[in-house]
């Protein structure tokens, strides 16, 4: 099968990589539509040394399933994070943070940029039939942008500053909505900006955000100026939710958070299931946040794309 | 009067500093004892760029109280954030939080290490009598660690790391054992491991704390190298509560934040009340923490003591 393949931070289109053949527990899944991360660009940059297919958000069709058969056929998404079910931090029920856990297209296991890939049948979701492959492939970003309110709760009188208006951030935004909170979004370019402002939500600029004045400030740019930007703009005892992985070690300012107190919360992986409900209900659109679509036999221009500054959701299809 | 004053990063003693005078809502408190932390050390370092004399943690005697002649001769200590009571964080509730506060001995305003010092009469509480004046300078510092328990649910069950046995962590430690937590307490010296042993708690190298298993961990060594610690320390979805404040930035591995969703919360002054009662009810006992009393005439000397390694509190008595 051809797959985008990354090994010391060069990536290659392979054509003729076997198609894998899932372990017991596992299926075999005919990737239909994957979307690109920010996190694939900072793998490919070093960020963590992974080698092998990249790729983790996806939406594809079960082909094989031996131990229940029934998934056969299935249109799916699938958690990332593949757990051993054995370990301390599976048995306390965080399998996402199995300590032997492998992830798809980040940690010792391939990923989605490929024709076919393997998950554990219990990391499978069925997508309803009123999802288009477009937006279920947004289910892993949108199930991490619901991972915020599954740590912090956020109310409706809360002063809310979401830094990064990337395909993460549009995300965050649309789940944050509801609540009815005070957002404001700063965003670094037009396009961002006019999805918004589309949804009459708030933007700014890094200069005009308040000193001290947020109760929740979520840093979502995946640049290191983030926190640093959400330090100076969370009020005292206000929380910071940290969603960006940034390559190598930060500089913070360490006497802030204690001074003001501070609480910074890092957020990974969310729920799919909500997510999905979401999608059901019309009550979130990804679809506006597409920037192009490329076959993934163009996997390596696609990837230069998704580079640029600005760019939002980039898709590939096998 | 006789004052340890910092300017330029010099301490020196100053015997003919001018007695304050109490603005209104202030009362004029004669110190009867004074102790020495690692922020007075910090400072002199050049932490913060504070100009006055130094200190926060006392015990004394209102010599004068206009607004409220009640409180003249009674024996106080007295909270350190002296607040407007009128910008948006003291209307919020959070004084300590206050935007125009000064800070005893820290921010605008002359501290402890001197014969007297002013106080707003809102910030004083009596020390019962039963409480000598020896334990009732360590009310501060007891508040500061009961803080944690305002921030942070610690459970019975909980595996707790306390990196630092100094003055500060001697306390949390004893503030802990109510709790019935698994604690263990990295201690660098065996005089604090001695302390510790007394009250059989378990005390642990760095090189033996296990990694990613603790739920909560409390740093509080006042080395840039206690958070690193702590990140290696907690477990998944774990909570690490920041007591210590470093000068300049420090470097963290902000992505093992987010990948094991960790929280920090920074934490500072607590709350007087509750130390005191546990003063009085006997449940906390400071006394074996002091380390040498010194008459503030010896002040300098009391200063360089209380920078060596391992070293508990030095008392300065006026």
């Amino acid at each position: 099968m051809r797959a985008l393949w990354l090994e010391n931070r060069a990536i290659t289109i392979r054509d003729n990589v076997p198609i894998p053949s899932p372990p017991s527990g596992e299926a075999l899944i005919q990737i239909r539509l994957a979307g690109v991360c920010g996190t694939d660009l900072e793998l490919m940059d070093g960020y963590y040394p992974f080698r092998g297919i990249l790729g983790h958000e996806f939406v594809g069709k079960v082909a094989e399933s031996q131990d229940d058969p029934s998934w056969i056929g299935k249109r799916v998404v699938g958690g990332i994070n593949a757990a051993c079910g054995a370990c301390e931090n599976c048995n306390a029920g965080l399998p996402s943070h199995c300590e032997r856990r492998t992830v798809l297209g980040i940690v010792d296991r391939h990923g989605a940029f490929a024709e076919y890939l393997t998950l554990p049948v219990i990391n499978l979701h069925e997508v309803p039939a009123s999802i288009p492959d477009e937006t279920a492939v947004f289910t892993e970003p949108l199930a991490a942008a619901l991972e915020i309110q599954e740590q912090v709760q956020i109310h409706p009188e809360d002063h809310v500053l979401l830094i990064g208006a990337g395909c993460l951030g549009q995300l965050i935004a649309q789940t944050l909505i509801p609540i009815g909170c005070h957002l404001q979004v700063v965003a670094r370019y037009e396009t961002q900006r006019a999805l918004l402002d589309a949804r009459n939500i708030i933007t700014i600029t890094e200069d005009a955000v308040p000193s001290r004045k947020m109760d929740v400030v979520i840093e979502a740019s995946g640049s290191p100026g983030g926190l640093e930007l959400a330090l100076e703009a969370v009020r005292p005892r206000g929380t910071i939710v940290l969603k960006s992985t940034y390559k190598g070690m930060l500089e913070i300012d360490s006497s802030s958070i204690v001074v003001n107190e501070i609480k910074l919360v890092g957020s990974r992986c969310g729920p799919f299931k909500p997510a999905l409900s979401l999608f059901e209900k019309g009550e979130v659109d990804p679809i506006p946040l597409i920037a192009k679509r490329y076959p993934l036999s163009h996997g390596l221009r696609a990837l230069r794309h998704a580079a640029w500054p600005g760019v939002l959701k980039i898709l590939l299809k096998p």
